[in-house]
């Protein structure tokens, strides 16, 4: 009998496990996998390992700018990157092993299956079954590639993320279906190495999930790299010929085929609630995703479900939060809720890109009278002295009251400057706050706050 | 008759022109060298420009880790790093000048001295003089490498920074005298391409001015780089023979001579207030340093002074707010005054230094019950992806009400991190606000939320 059983180890399963030990109580979690889930194990913490890779051979290819003599071409070994990256990654597994030990946080390897009277039926790799019983229990399934039918992943010519993260050998063409955040990461780690990309974007803009400004600038910017980006565009088919994909895509120009060695489909993801034992405990839920209410509790008593199987974004740092919260509401203490206009969101192309909050679009639908600060990089001087002058800070506040709303950076390094804006904007922050507080020089922080102070006419730069 | 004249064109005097100028004040700049003074052509931009080319070498030399083969070693082009770092500076100057322009700010070319009754005599290159008169008077002549007796800079073996950011042909060793932000950036450049550096520090750690702990991890990273440190150490005579520097060392094991190619004074910096004609308008100093008061007047109605002649922390942005906070003043509003004991502060080593507010050791002396939350970066996903775990984010909390009082973070990009820090400080923060706000993943900035939730003993990852 535990106080609570966690199915999944994911940014949300782990993180709730040790918060709860903390509080006291005794914690058991369920994985069928690697500690970890796809976070650490086939997404955030892998990708980042890839990317530094190519990143370190872009800044080879331009030493020559920074009086770096190269000779000889630098070669890309691709089993020592992906190597590298599942090393990390199985660090990361190790580091939740200890931290599992060190909280006494107990362990079961196998699947899962909710029964009745708050049990828990786990078959482990053996088949043996085994049914644990917790006072509480959490779902915290994750969620896995979604597949649309005209472009079904075989791993072999058509791939989910997880076979883009160990691909041994280099394609010469690469077509990304989805221009999200994964599929805009693969995109540039793979144009950075060497491969001609074409993303296909069934909306009208690329990264739809952004401020229109920052996907404009994203585009030109890829585009300038000579990844290949088709919007409005969406796959019908897609066949395999000798060893080549054919896709027919549909675009407002017409139909077109693009032929190619290998597709990433990057179109979402789906919730990992099949055959978690939600019908027979009668857990509700609605379009795919497990109903529950601002403390993640399901419609049954004792159980709850957080992060990509509940209709929030599936982003680690979100499931994390939300493990928490609900956790510490078991104990009887009083976390303060989610409040989902407002919460951070980056992606780690080469520029970055990070934002949270209202969208300037967003804020004037919402009915904000509003006013925008912007500064580009080019005019700040830490982004000259780099050599990384390409994108902007943008600052979306309210008019009547001075508070910022949302906050759309992209550039060198914006995913570290995203989360003092977002503290800031927790603590009520107005224009006035960000651009009377001294930022150190020379920053690309300082366009915080030359943007801030820009929405007040004062900014120096521009 | 000028509204405002300011002489000298560094952080403080530029910023303060334009924000004049924004204010409606006809002004005027006296500017006897470059635009931008020392910031701009001689500190802060152009090393950040070297400290590039050094990061982009030691990538090439590191990519083998990375999964990029490199065949031959990289060369060091010397006269390129340094041209590319006069370009950077160069094009910054432009920039300058074209916000003079935009803002219809002037500028006169030549040395300025002040004369009673709000006048200002300025001697150009021909030789010939003007005289200018303004109803205010803005003194932000700057500063200059310091000397000590036993160290007399020549330029050629025992170099200022000026000397050492232009230096075309690399020395096999090199010895630091002092071990602030300038010498330690200079260390670390020149280690980092291949010159064995000696640092020579008067106190009894390095960065003395840093948290102690920053100090001890410094010392540590860079004697693994190879960097030999002496503290408690000082320089009490040097000699140039046969092309070398014998220096000799008094520490407290006794006296030692070292023999050297070159020698770096970073030992601070000295006021330029010799010949502006202080004495003849009647303008009092104390130590080398212009007196003023919290709105940078001077004891004479009509002149202020701000930046590095007056007695506060010598930091460009330092100088930039209080010449907008001076300009402000005089415009007749009224602007928030700097409290000294809360800036930031960055030294753009290998890894980076950033910090704001009370150390440690600082907060115990002014009698506050402080609690720490600290965060190696070894327990970060980002870092460990990347690549780069030296170092840790540590905070210090007042135990009687939960505020922030300083931040000291040592690790990769913490020059980013430190703003949003001392934004949240000045908001009030707690450290429950901090691990309360959701920060994104990967980034190495959820070592800051980490920190404050180990102040509560809520830390997940350790």
């Amino acid at each position: 009998m535990y106080d609570l059983i966690i199915i999944g180890s994911g940014p949300g399963g782990y993180v709730s496990a040790i918060r709860a030990s903390q509080l006291g109580m005794q914690t058991l979690v369920i994985e069928k996998e690697n500690l970890g889930g796809t976070c650490l194990n086939w997404g955030c913490i892998p990708t980042k390992a890839l990317l530094k890779s190519a990143h370190v051979y872009q800044e080879i290819l331009s030493a020559n700018n920074y009086g770096i003599i190269q000779t000889n071409p630098p070669q890309i070994d691709m089993p020592a990157i992906v190597k590298r990256s599942r090393d990390v990654a199985a660090m990361m597994n190790k580091s939740i092993e200890f931290l599992f030990n060190k909280n006494k946080v107990s362990l079961v390897k196998g699947k899962a299956k909710l029964l009745p009277g708050n049990k828990v039926e786990v078959k482990d790799e053996q088949g043996n079954n085994s049914i644990y019983v917790g006072k509480n229990i959490i779902i915290a399934t994750g969620s896995r590639a979604r597949q649309i039918p005209s472009l079904p992943i075989d791993g072999k010519y058509i791939l989910g993320y997880r076979d883009a993260l160990i691909l041994t050998k280099l394609p010469q063409n690469m077509v990304i279906v989805g221009s999200g955040a994964i599929g805009m990461e693969f995109a540039d780690f793979y144009s950075s190495i060497g491969v001609n990309i074409t993303i296909i974007e069934y909306l009208n803009r690329i990264l739809p999930l952004e401020d229109e400004e920052v996907s404009k600038t994203m585009e030109r910017i890829f585009r300038k790299k000579k990844i290949n980006v088709l919007t409005s565009s969406e796959v019908i088919k897609s066949e395999i010929n000798n060893d080549r994909v054919n896709l027919t895509i549909q675009s407002p120009k017409g139909t077109q085929i693009i032929e190619t060695d290998l597709v990433l489909s990057a179109v979402g993801i789906q919730a990992n609630i099949e055959d978690v034992g939600l019908e027979e405990v009668g857990i509700k839920t609605n379009k795919g995703k497990i109903d529950v209410n601002e403390y993640y509790q399901t419609n049954i008593e004792g159980y709850y479900a957080i992060g990509d199987v509940i209709n929030t974004p599936a982003l680690a740092h979100i499931a994390s939060k939300e493990g928490i919260i609900c956790v510490e509401k078991i104990a009887g203490l009083t976390p303060k809720t989610i409040d989902y206009q407002y919460f951070p969101s980056c992606i780690y192309t080469n520029p970055e890109i990070a934002s949270f909050g209202l969208k300037e679009q967003e804020a004037i639908n919402k009915g904000y009278t509003i006013k925008i600060g912007k500064i580009p990089f080019t005019a700040n001087g830490k982004a000259k002295a780099s050599g990384q002058t390409d994108g902007f800070v943008k600052l979306i506040f309210d008019q009547n009251n001075d508070k910022l709303l949302g906050a759309h950076l992209i550039g060198e390094n914006v995913t570290e400057m995203i989360s003092g804006l977002l503290v800031s904007h927790n603590l009520d922050a107005t224009a006035k706050d960000l651009l009377e507080s001294i930022h150190p020089h020379p920053t690309l922080s300082e366009s915080i706050m030359e943007a801030a102070a820009s929405s007040h006419n004062e900014a120096i730069h521009i």
